[in-house]
């Protein structure tokens, strides 16, 4: 199989990739965008945006996605739906191997953001797509006038829950804490809405159900004290696990798999960058993805200026 | 004067400090942006922006400001148009005085951007805004048909020129080295616009005319030779000054006045923190602006969480 070289290759096509794209295209970079799936990614797991600067109003993820891809595009930079199973980082050019083909690279930028985490209970994978979601905007219609529950205490959490009581008739929000983490303009639109029943300091230690979910069995984290609680779906919101087993034989990460960088967002190997949401740093937001795939794609500009000078 | 108080009060509504705004009012935070001239600052210096993610065909760099604007309103969040004077920070509480009022608020975020550079030679100013100018979007249908110089190397100056041949006659870029610092693409646009012509390695020593601008007096770097060139205006792009004057004492900045601050955005105060063009990064975009006000009003709401508990 011939090798295709690049100048850069993006590993990922989130806000972040898409963002690197933009920047690397413009500034004349010969680059590919690499995606496993879907353009986007995890900012589709909300339907849309209300803090992202520009959009007055807010913004469908899916319209703001189509609007950088377009962006991408008219920088003339190709995003090819594949998924990357083996890097080689042993001399100066990376080696990127997908499922079906090979590619040559001076350089590589790591967005490939991050998946949700699981409860990890009895139940949780066997009623997966019977009644256990990790998303609500994708599979919240399905339980119109049903009773939902919703676990978790950040903002994901609680947008889940809000975004589910339109559409169901109650929304039970399980948090194992006595307060939740969410930004308080969304926890004020939680606690005053009615079809929102607020359970803390609660765990769930089972999910039952004979080919589709029945009931959640709870744990009482003050008294320990067990209940069952009968709903017809739960939408898991407690965090995110970062895409990153792929390089974390190659690049330094932290002990949850997010990948450490230096400020200009290099990793401990020199010409391969990571940002956004698969990147150790403080704040994860759609935005800050966007800019971290910005400055990536600045930093790879750099590096390439001065190869093999 | 009765003070007002605040929990964050946020200096200038450029990019980064409406999107701090946007950020703590969704926060539900109590806060107030300051501003002492008009919302959007030294973007509005370009007409429309290409690279900012989500504005496929690019984006009015007004009709973003007023979008974003427009968010921060809806999050009730007031800007002001008043000049900071003064700031006391020997408290746990920050007084900040302006030409007409007195605040105190437990946090503070510096997002007062940057300008233009002057390049300090005879004539510039005394033919200010007859001739010399530093915003060729602000200026540039002043001198539809007429002959027109642009100095510096960057990004700005670049698109400056290529702002300037849609209306002009002629435009020469003057730059002091023998390549440029801008993105590829734009190079090659301007390499390729017939209107516009290169003089490099050169400096502009003097600036002439009486009552306006009649001609350039520039200086050969390599062979010191002194030419005259005559032209009706003159663009200067050649850099960046912080606004951060009124702080300098206060808060650390580096030689050139750079706001210096963690990685959480801290200045060396609790409480202060600094966002956008006038802080110490290594890449002023607009999308970076406003990502470093999302984060620095995350940092401020973190640091408000635990304020005299």
């Amino acid at each position: 199989m011939m090798q295709k070289d690049y100048e850069l290759i993006i590993a990922g096509a989130g806000p972040s990739g898409l963002t690197s794209g933009l920047y690397a295209g413009r500034a004349g970079i010969k680059s590919i965008i690499l995606e496993k799936s879907f353009n986007g990614g995890q900012v589709l797991l909300t339907d849309s945006i209300e803090n992202f600067p520009g959009f007055a109003g807010g913004i469908q993820t899916y319209t703001l996605i189509e609007n950088i891809t377009r962006q991408v595009k008219d920088v003339a930079v190709e995003i090819k739906q594949e998924e990357i199973v083996h890097i080689v980082c042993d001399s100066e050019y990376k080696v990127i191997k997908t499922n079906n083909s090979e590619y040559r690279t001076k350089s590589l930028i790591i967005a490939t953001g991050a998946v949700p985490k699981a409860i990890g209970v009895k139940g949780e994978k066997e009623l997966a797509r019977k009644g256990v979601s990790y998303c609500a905007v994708c599979d919240g219609a399905l339980f119109r006038k049903k009773i939902t529950a919703v676990v978790g205490g950040g903002d994901r959490a609680l947008e889940e829950a809000l975004y589910l009581s339109k559409l169901a008739d109650k929304v039970y929000l399980i948090h194992r804490r006595d307060k939740f983490r969410a930004v308080k303009v969304i926890q004020d639109r939680v606690l005053a809405d009615k079809k929102i029943e607020v359970i803390y300091n609660t765990n769930i230690i089972e999910i039952q159900g004979t080919n589709k979910l029945e009931q959640l069995v709870l744990e009482n984290v003050i008294d320990q004290q067990i209940k069952t609680l009968k709903c017809d779906a739960v939408f898991i919101a407690i965090g995110l696990i970062p895409n990153t087993n792929f390089v974390s034989d190659i690049v330094k990460v932290d002990s949850n798999g997010f990948i450490l960088t230096d400020d200009n967002f290099q990793t401990n190997i020199s010409g391969v960058f990571a940002s956004g949401d698969c990147r150790k740093n403080n704040f994860k937001q759609v935005i800050t993805a966007c800019a971290e795939g910005a400055i990536a794609a600045n930093s790879a500009k750099a590096y390439l200026d001065t190869f093999l000078q």
